[in-house]
């Protein structure tokens, strides 16, 4: 079997879409944080899906502007009321705790705990996601209908973490391929009890890596499962020499909840990834975005940072900000679709695809078409019927190959899908009507 | 006369389309096919209108990826029921036989005729025009209705052909001018009695011939009446170290329909005569369409195919494919109109003109306007009143007559006819305000 | 106040529009052409606001295509009928006497004066304006009601004028700034009491010029206050070898009316002038237009003629011959409004404050984000809230400022107002992450 054919062998969907749920739902109840054993236990079960390396990166190491910070870890939290019961417990919920909370252990009136509360007036059952990374701050966060049944009282509040020099996590799991040229594959695994931003990600990523592993690759694949912001800063620091391998890229969050797909085009604008994203969900028919960069977002922030200016995009169903569960409780199990991350899986492969199999060839007959039907390659009879896309494709390959239009420029300006076009190419190359170039000025 | 002046006089329409029929007419009746005594019989008619110079190529020359196949000629052609009647008589209709069918003559039941008959069930009047080029079969193409008439007998089938090494035959006349540059009009001589597809094309293709012969000419030009594919690619083949002399070319086919005109690009997309083509259409009012290159078509795929990649276009009112009567006995005589070629007449007239008196001008007196009061090329009052267009003409050719914007530019960017800007160029040049550039970048 | 600072400080409309618009009262009884003592009297009132320098250039002298013309004055004209009454009165209005008339005093009938009368029948109050530099006439200018009112009489005409060689007198004011890299401001000061065309352009100039002296400038500023075409003609000539300091210039005519603003681009379309005016009539938010080029129009036609090719555009509100008012007494103290005044002079200096600030920066931390967070740039709370305006900025601002982008291309792409990408970036050059760029490809 070709690589093409191996590429585009059927997915079972229903299968997929089960199996990355039931991911995550059990990296759901982890407590994550931009550190600590949060990120080493979803690691941990990560692990058993991707042969990842996990690297541990010290608290104070400079990582350009920024320092790795302490590591944080916490055991319990719960504010009691006069009577002892627990009105907000962290056992419940790991976003009741604002996220990097300093340790504290006191007893506080109503409105001294009021000050440290967050709540989401505007949804009044859900609870804010929150955190305080740099400013050494302690606050929970819970449901507005909780908040009312709060009366006056004196509260025991209890924060039992550790803020403390350790490490900063994360995993790396590098697939090789026939040449050095690689494509990355970027997750952000910092977000707790959050089903869509971001562990409908991280499943992604880990699905997509397992069943590269089993495809015939020209590009090397580095998956990275990393904290948000500051683990993207501390892996580009580390590897700031390294990245010129990679050609193309993709930043995943955000992918698994019922909205159609959101693609953010990397800082060039018109970079392959970009070109073969538009092209795919062009094809693919249905509803969908394709966005210009802006410099705010994941960590396509850092790739397309200018001293880096990689070529990465991002892919999204609903982007973040834009659905109201965003950073809230309801933003779990249930808002994470099986059936949108299958969707999700299979259009990552599908770009992937073109990018593997995108080709620049030259025409080894130039002057005027060669003949088709000798070949066995053009319709018998010579008077009118229904063209066949199949011919179509053909002529188009044959004409546009002329060493500098590569075969998804040839789709592009043909209105045709890529595949058609490869197969037309491959079915010439067999036929030695072309020949693959192998150093085109374009990849 | 100016030669712009000469170029843009009067053509009587009405005459002009009478007479493009009535060639046609005379023409229609030959059985042409890719080789054979029709095409020498229609090269024979046209030599009468124009001195053009029959060619013969030997059966077996191999052309490119090409051999130029053995030379088809028919005499006669029928089936006959068994009390000896034709029931399909080529002497009838030369669309009757399918071209290129290989002689035969044997006794058939009406079953085994059948897988040799064609027809048209959704046109149950028409004939289909049906060819085998390149795979030895026969056939016979007739209306629906008329198959319905066969019933079971023994049936006579006779095709009194013969398939045979000789010549492959095309018409070339060279009408030279003031420089070697070229203007290449092509058209397909192949088919036998259709008259849209492409007599049309062939008579347009002499008339323009005849009418060039008496104008001044800047370009030489080249007419070639040439069977399609075949034809072109055998041509192209003992001229391909010649062919950088084209500058502009037209490949005319389906141009005597009464549907609105189609322009179809060249390769490059931005050629000049691309440009002058939808400069003319744009100006002249009517319903049209530009359309960008695809290869396929006609000779327009070898002209533009990677290795020559030269600027030619095609011109067509419906084109190919996409009316109903296409290859079909509906494609007669009565399907061409006189007022439709005529137009196509026109139109290409004005291309060629616009073609012809393209030029760059550098402006004598760049900086600042000069002085037209003093020469009588200005309103004389210096108040308001209504702004004549010439004046607004000799403005456009002054300001943008830097050496680098031909007239076709300065038009398209004044959003003027380009007539209005070459006669404001050259009142001006005859007032010694600009100069022609002899060499431009561009021509 | 940084310089930023000083060109936003906020301006007092009201007073601004009120003392333009006494300024054009002040002007409007004078009769200018495009010589004479109605000019000199012009540029001595405007000496008063602008330490302009007034230069004489005698009749006669060649500039380029043109020569300089004879001095024109006018002392007084009048048409007496019988009874010895002026029917037609220059002392009433000096647009009754058609511009650079030749001196006359003869008797008339009625029948040979009318050859010599312009009126504009549809609108049957209004004077037209009318002018004849080039081709010695006489004639008179009038209401159609009054034409009616003259009957059979023999009429004595007087135009007490001189036209003899003298000087073509233009004012010139040349503001330094901390570069030589000059901005060009010029306004006809040619016609007569008419106030839109151009006592509007010049009052604009005027004030421009005198809140500029009190501005930080990195650019030098050269305002004109010049006749029309021939007066242009005449410092181009001058200064044919001077003008490859200007960067951007300005055009001043119809700039008090009460429509909508009109910006004509420069020749080159794509000039920083071109970009920044339609940058902040975009932001503006109310409705304008932004034209393309044309050849016609005010002394735009000669900074834009093809030996210059300066980066010139125009400002007008209704631009010239759109406005019924055009070339007649209507164009009187009441068609132009403060309000209108005012509006146009805060939309230059918005434009001019744009191009003063305009810089490239360079990122001096580029690998990644900087930590806005420590430097107290950044939202303290890493949770969702919405997003500021100026986080944005800054974002923008580190992200593109590559030494390759200027602010204003910044501006463009993040679809964001000048002014916040400028904030955002002269905070991070206090911070030192961004420096300026000292030579930028791009000014």
């Amino acid at each position: 079997m070709s690589s093409g054919a191996a590429w585009q062998a059927a997915v079972d969907r229903d299968a997929v879409g089960c199996a990355m749920h039931h991911l995550i739902a059990e990296l759901y109840p982890i407590c994550r944080s931009i550190t600590g054993h949060g990120v080493r236990e979803t690691l941990r079960v990560l692990a058993r899906e991707v042969p990842l390396v996990v690297h541990e990166v010290p608290s104070g190491t400079p990582v350009f502007d920024w320092t790795v910070p302490n590591e944080w870890n916490i055991r319990d939290a719960y504010v009691k009321d006069s009577r002892g019961e627990r009105v907000i417990d962290f056992q419940q919920s790991n976003l009741h705790v604002m996220g990097y909370s300093v340790p504290i252990h006191r007893t506080l009136s109503l409105a001294e705990l009021r000050s440290h509360l967050h709540t989401l007036p505007e949804h009044p059952d859900w609870i804010p996601y929150r955190t305080s990374y740099y400013r050494p701050e302690w606050g929970f966060c819970l449901s507005d209908r909780q908040l009312a049944t709060l009366g006056e009282d004196e509260y025991e509040v209890c924060i039992d973490a550790t803020l403390a020099p350790g490490h900063l996590t994360y995993g790396e799991y590098y697939l090789p391929g026939a040449t050095t040229d690689e494509v990355l594959i970027s997750a952000h695994v910092c977000h707790p009890s959050l089903g869509n931003d971001n562990l409908s990600g991280v499943a992604l990523a880990a699905f997509l890596a397992r069943q590269l592993g089993a495809l015939p690759r020209r590009y090397s694949y580095r998956f990275l499962f990393i904290p948000g912001t500051i683990g993207a800063i501390t892996w580009l620091c580390a590897h700031q020499h390294d990245v010129a391998n990679i050609r193309h890229g993709l930043v995943l969050a955000c992918v698994g909840d019922a909205g159609h797909v959101s693609y953010k085009r990397s800082r060039r604008g018109d970079a392959a990834i970009d070109r073969a994203v538009a092209h795919v969900l062009k094809h693919a028919g249905g509803r969908h975005d394709v966005e210009d960069f802006a410099p705010d977002g994941y960590d396509e922030r850092q790739f397309c940072s200018p001293g880096f200016d990689l070529p990465v995009g991002r892919l999204s169903r609903t982007p973040h900000g834009r659905f109201a569960e965003y950073h809230t409780s309801a933003d779990d199990l249930d808002f994470v679709r099986p059936a949108a991350l299958a969707d999700s899986f299979a259009l990552c492969l599908a770009v992937l695809s073109l990018l593997e199999h995108n080709a620049t060839y030259v025409n080894q007959n130039p002057k005027c078409e060669p003949q088709l039907g000798r070949r066995g390659l053009y319709r018998v009879m010579g008077g009118y019927q229904d063209q066949l896309v199949e011919e179509s494709a053909l002529l188009w390959a044959l004409n546009l190959s002329d060493g500098r239009h590569s075969l998804l420029d040839i789709a592009e300006r043909a209105g045709m899908q890529f595949e058609s076009v490869r197969r037309a190419a491959e079915l010439l190359a067999a036929h030695e009507l072309l020949r693959q170039n192998p150093n085109p000025a374009v990849p």
